[in-house]
């Protein structure tokens, strides 16, 4: 169960304090050249430490390739992998042996599997994510072969919101600041925010949003694997994710047909549509529209301040956790949404291939 | 990929005006009672004619069982099963032949796979979902043998809605009205605003909400197969649908964590949580609260009245659909969103047999 | 569980006695033209009472196609088809509902399930094997359009067999004798070898050989999916099978490497080999020569004699089967032979669609 | 495709010269106390430089484990590992680049991906076969739980075999002697086959035998992934296997139905069969009696002799492979074997879990 995709498959390994963590990509057609440093960019965007605004945990997060990449080509076996882990304060853990952080993972993983490595949260910490972002990067070297380009950027941080649709917005502009906010009025805002809750020991959720722009018509599953399906699995697998929706979204729910449906027109040639309310995809399957998304991130549990809870006694207690954490996890995960998507997005690719005679 | 499931799995099938749509249940254990006239009462909830905010097409939807239950009682070998179609008035789609209708699956399926049944939306039906009530309603009679309960509820129509939290309704009196609206008050001015979409040609959507009751704690495969990421997969390929949310969904963003946290208690006993904003999973395990959550309906696309759109020659044309046709899906879709949550449940009970020694 | 290959996949149901035996061919590609009475051919090659030597139960076993094939071409879409039993003599097996047949599921199924259909065997009967011929045929009919060509043959019954390899056979006359023997002489003595069996009330086993030719280098996936070990897992699947072996196979490991080594040469502009030791498959891949193998089956259980055995308390008794039952399941092997060959060959045809860039 | 099991499942990734073998291990149940020094043995018993009778390079093949592992317990989470390659003599290999050895995977691997590591096989290398045994060997804990044991051992090296079953072998005795054969006088011509292999520069290929004790009755799923079908698949997805064959096997074709049947007997207040022709399993389930099969290796095809073979241009060459080979494959092959095995079966240990209420 630790295994994504198809064909294109991600199965990852690794606990916070383990010895590594990893993961083996598999599916992966042969030929593609691998750009290592474009892999390398991508975990740095995810690693701790890149701002003032992220834990200051110093995590080097180096990528290991173990196989199925030879002379710079994948080779179209598995693709193994790991990142070795250090920089572990596991002592600043040892309190929370017998103890169950609220809204945690710690209760519920003691109750599935009668135990659990407790330090740094163990397989429930967001590092698991690291092996995600390096098969993501494998993904998008292959989409971007098919001109697909993905893009995430924070459009919420607490109820401070960017207001304009991702089209009149300059997405080049997401990695102009720390917060990945690509309206730079907007970033300033979230940054603030951010730093009052770190002042305040305490944290805030808010929303990435996506957008896929180059994808064909015609990829997706149009029953229980439709694109969007598929694409929202993958988001509401990420840590602290709480919903997921695609072009109109729920806001669309308010409205009447004959204002949501997209009318089809012939533009230069091509097909295209007058608005984009189906976000790209229509019966489960893309129709060559840009794909777009939000994800909402609720604020992570883990606050600098004294908490009740119970114990693995299920008696009354408090604790007061210590240790490195950021205040908001939106500016990184960011890259995690782009990953997950462009691992999605692989898959369908190769799934496209075995439609038609 | 027209399965969903790992252990407990659908494998459906079927077009619109073909000879059947049916499925295939796999992995169903050995032993259980199967109670028939509970199965068809389910697909009566789904059919269409049964009131007059509905389609009037009058499907009977009598289910057969090919195979897999003996004298009363799943034999743990594979449950096929087919729904005849008919009442099928397919002329009334010869001129959807070569015309793409907008926001409908009829371009996307021929770029897909170069052609399609376009007689009544084909494979691309929401007919298609007998199927998975079927499947939905086996799955149910295997939860209610462990005490868990699955209810939908309409809980928006349009800009109508309920303010109420779930906790608060009295989730009995869901099908005391034909809009399946727990609230009688909202429920009346749910069904007014259907009756003016239906005047108008127009369609309408809206939200519903599902809560599942009596899940212990430790479900759940906790990196990619999350309970709630495998809810959300679910809900999200069913027809029309634009998003999901669970927990403190896209609302729950606006929080700080302190607000949010779910703080542990002992009450009575057992553990419990003084707020659920958790909605019933942590770190993608249940942890034995309600577990909840939201699916946003789009207003579905076929509309009584003359649209634009293009044919399959690409040329500008338009389309005028006659046929019987739903104003608004909801009060159908109810039963679909709770066969599908069953599924997943299901699938997710067998699979918590696996975790320990 | 009751599903085979990844790409092109069957999933069958059904009992022996029960409504009916059937089955969905889910991932076949879009665009095939299917002829009905091929596939309907195939069949009767499966069906019993098709000459004196095989069971004279008399099942019409005509398939219906549910879904997934428009105006005579595959949609893409899933495939739905079923075979209504019918000619059912239920009464004959009361006497075995609470006994377990020596050598048959009967103990085993109720081992594993608690319970079983014990009529006719239920789940375990070779009835089952229908789906797998419909969509060996279907298989087919996708592999014809690549060129390559499947045939089976009977190549030992008891102690009598063909001494030739199949080079040195026509593999046209397979079908122009009852046992499906391509060499008349052989045929003949193994005709007589089955009807003494049947006077015995006694069973006889043998071997079917199958070669399948026009299969391009290059299909199959390496490590634990070579194409051998697809292959023969699908034959391993096949009621009554007791080995497998492709290529140089047992008799191969007497010789030394030099010996064995397929020598490759260029002969008239392609690569080929001077020897065909591998069987086609080097590494688990095909290597454009001809696949070859030999599939084992047991002389099967049910005798028309008294045998010793127990019943469901465990306690000694005797049973003495009646029934229609074939002395030699050799000849109606030869077709469910060639379907699993099919199925895999199909997937694999799809699979190595997507290992180059 | 890298990917064996439902449940237990083994994802194994690495090239022969490539910087680590590895694999991940996902489906382990938690809570199983892991012996390390116990899995460095079953490594030992694969690795290469054993004995005289076995290549003489020297691989050290230490197993890190990088996650899933805590306290010395498993976690429920997956177990990732990897063995560093290690004495890689890469440039005994230059010559081969651009050369297709005969019955190697050279040409088919080109055929299939376009590309290849040239260096020690890379992918198609029998080096693979580590991650294989280091995953059995923790299936082998897990089943010993369940106080199954399974046994491998040599039964032939080219035309010298063992000619008694193995209930007249003390298979204690197999690791008493080089060559892993249980019969000592049968082991020391066996071991006179392999060394005169060496000196004629020459192979020779062989049989593995393997038995399973203590397996309960109702394992195995009874379609396509019947017991044996699954331990065969497994088996010949194993380097240089050529057959299958379980039970009575390819000589039972030869009885009659009364000669082969087993009858069912209760004997010390347990079921059991006077014989077991079924090989402990009837309809794809086990029976409660023990499992026994073979493996028919062929010569491997590495000779340390000129042969002559193509190039990548498809000109006629010479070969005159040099480098530390084995002349026997079969010694080395008993714990793949084995691993294999144990692999299946702790799969099918825990889909046993799923078949009834």
């Amino acid at each position: 169960m630790n295994t994504i995709g198809r064909i294109f498959r991600l199965t990852s390994y690794g606990e916070s304090h383990g010895a590594a963590i990893g993961g083996v990509i598999d599916g992966c057609p042969a030929g593609l050249k691998i750009d290592l440093e474009f892999i390398q960019r991508e975990l740095d965007r995810r690693k701790p430490g890149q701002s003032h605004i992220t834990t200051q945990r110093a995590e080097g997060d180096k990528v290991e390739f173990l196989s199925g990449i030879f002379e710079g080509y994948t080779m179209g076996t598995p693709i193994g992998f790991m990142i070795k882990n250090q920089d572990q304060h596991s002592a600043d853990y040892n309190d929370l042996k017998d103890v169950y952080r609220p809204s945690h993972a710690d209760y519920t993983y003691d109750q599935k599997y009668g135990m659990r490595d407790h330090r740094g949260g163990g397989r429930s910490s967001a590092r698991e994510t690291i092996a995600r972002v390096v098969a993501g990067a494998i993904a998008k070297i292959l989409l971007s072969e098919s001109g697909i380009k993905i893009n995430g950027y924070v459009s919420q941080v607490g109820q401070i919101r960017i207001d304009k649709p991702y089209q009149e917005l300059d997405l080049n502009l997401t990695e102009s600041n720390i917060v990945r906010c690509p309206d730079p009025e907007t970033a300033k805002k979230m940054i603030h925010r951010i730093e009052q809750a770190g002042r305040d020991h305490d944290t805030v959720g808010g929303v990435v949003s996506g957008v896929i722009t180059g994808v064909p018509s015609g990829w997706g599953e149009p029953v229980f694997n439709k694109l969007h399906a598929d694409l929202g699995h993958a988001m509401l697998g990420i840590n602290a994710v709480k919903g997921f929706e695609y072009g109109s979204g729920f806001a669309g729910t308010e409205l009447s047909g004959s204002e949501h449906n997209d009318v089809f027109i012939k533009k230069e040639g091509h097909v295209t549509t007058i608005t984009n309310h189906s976000g790209g995809i229509q019966g489960g399957i893309s129709n060559g529209q840009d794909i777009y998304w939000r994800v909402a991130f609720k604020p992570i549990a883990t606050l600098l301040k004294e908490q009740q809870t119970i114990n693995k006694e299920q008696q009354q207690t408090t604790i007061n956790p210590k240790g490195r954490h950021d205040p908001c996890v939106l500016p990184r995960a960011v890259p995690i949404v782009e990953a997950m998507a462009a691992i999605i997005l692989a898959d369908h690719l190769l799934l496209s291939r075995l439609s038609k005679l």
